[in-house]
């Protein structure tokens, strides 16, 4: 069972935070949730954010709004941490967007990271894990997040659509592959051999699919957002998308940049969006 | 002239972060504002909110969920800084609810506070600063806040009904000469003299006057708040809104705590009640 940490009273819900025994990545970590009011017994469906580079489990309860559209949608929200914390890999604080705060949500193949830097992994136990021991309905999970995390939340969703029933991303790192941010990580974590890199890249993984997501992927992107070009690229996801008959809706946004005012803005969107295709 | 730190869209509007020289402090300041859409030349109604301690003029613009409903209703927020900051002032940094980060919206009167921890005059200035520098209706203005904040907006307001004429507080600090927190700030900023301490202190202002706030005053506060017996005391305001024949309206909400959660929460409800009261 994990360790409640803490609870706030929230839009008639509860905001917790726990702290359990990752058996994925071999150490403690920690995660939110959000759970709205609810009749006794009903299972809701729930929703998995994951967040960006330098973020915590904290980072989406306090700035995102979402709490709101949850408690009145009947949705549970669920954000894990961005990568193990304290594992003793040398070099693990060096950088901003690798190591801590930065595990790009898969499973590292190279030594000393493939130790402990197993997120993909984690959020597949994760999942099971508030399944287990929250009101969640396990038909009814979706997974959404924001830059690194929308990266991540594509990649569960598409190599795993009967887990993560619906998705959508927030000006997502939709190339890897092909950016610094993405290159940076994926030879890090994974070797320089590209061929490990396509399972978790949502563009390359696109290409070799049949529209996994009948209901469509929702994708908001800020056009003022300084990452656009250099490091997310949602124009190869796309054609990606077209490629494979995925409906896809880009909303793309005059002035909003990549931060959490412009997520907060169309927060209520992406939950609505979630809510209609969950049930 | 403020000057233009940082901008962001934000719910179809503009948040700003803003520096400037301030003359009833003597040093650079900083404030927040959101702007929402409106038509050219309109001015609209502004809300000022007053953080509590430790917080700065960033915490209400992240955590409280406030654009959303400002947007809709048509209204400018306006959040400053808690304190002066690098005043120079020995101790400054030294604790958590005196000095910076801690200015308890007072004039200090005893050395070495007096030079710079002046953030009453400042808010009085800072209010015509965005007067006259954005679309602000200066016969709307209004202030409300949290704890330390909370007991800033009723003390601006009770002493200034002509300039801020909507107030509202969450879990205020509500008589501060008797609270421990306020016992401290006004001791080391004013003197022993309690004599000096009744001009900040919102319970003993209300006792000298004869209902300045015809459309009632709000005050929401959770039940599970640690602080609400020992240092807030909105009972002893409530016990001289009475005697004054000031409506008050305290809704108390079992389960919530102190922070944000809970002040996310109902941040639609206050922002309502100041739009109806602006006009």
């Amino acid at each position: 069972m994990p360790e409640l940490i803490s609870e706030h009273a929230c839009f008639g819900g509860l905001q917790r935070f726990y702290r359990h025994h990752s058996s994925a990545i071999g150490l403690p970590m920690r995660f939110s949730v959000f759970l709205p009011s609810a009749a006794a017994g009903e299972r809701l469906p729930a929703m998995f954010y994951l967040a960006g580079l330098t973020c915590n489990e904290e980072t989406f309860m306090t700035k995102a709004g979402a709490q709101r559209h949850a408690a009145r949608e009947g949705m549970i929200l669920v954000a894990p941490d961005t990568s193990p914390r304290d594992t003793g890999v040398a070099g693990e604080l060096d950088a901003w967007d690798f190591g801590a705060g930065a595990g790009f949500y898969l499973d590292a193949t190279t030594a000393p990271w493939s130790e402990h830097y197993r997120m993909y992994s984690y959020l597949l136990e994760l999942r099971e894990l508030v399944i287990a021991t929250l009101p969640v309905d396990g038909e009814r999970t979706g997974i959404f997040g924001h830059s690194m995390g929308g990266h991540g939340a594509l990649v569960l969703a598409l190599r795993n659509p009967d887990l993560f029933r619906s998705v959508s991303a927030f000006a997502p790192i939709a190339a890897p592959s092909l950016c610094p941010w993405g290159e940076k990580a994926f030879t890090g974590y994974l070797g320089a051999d590209h061929a490990a890199w396509q399972r978790y890249d949502a563009s390359e993984l696109m290409r070799t699919m049949q529209a996994p997501f009948p209901d469509g992927i929702l994708i908001d992107q800020g056009l003022a957002d300084k990452f656009l070009t250099t490091q997310l690229r949602p124009d190869m996801f796309e054609t990606a998308c077209a490629q494979a008959g995925q409906r896809l809706e880009i909303r793309r946004h005059a002035g909003y940049d990549h931060g959490y005012y412009f997520i907060s803005t169309f927060m209520e969107a992406h939950l609505r969006f979630h809510r209609e295709n969950l049930g």
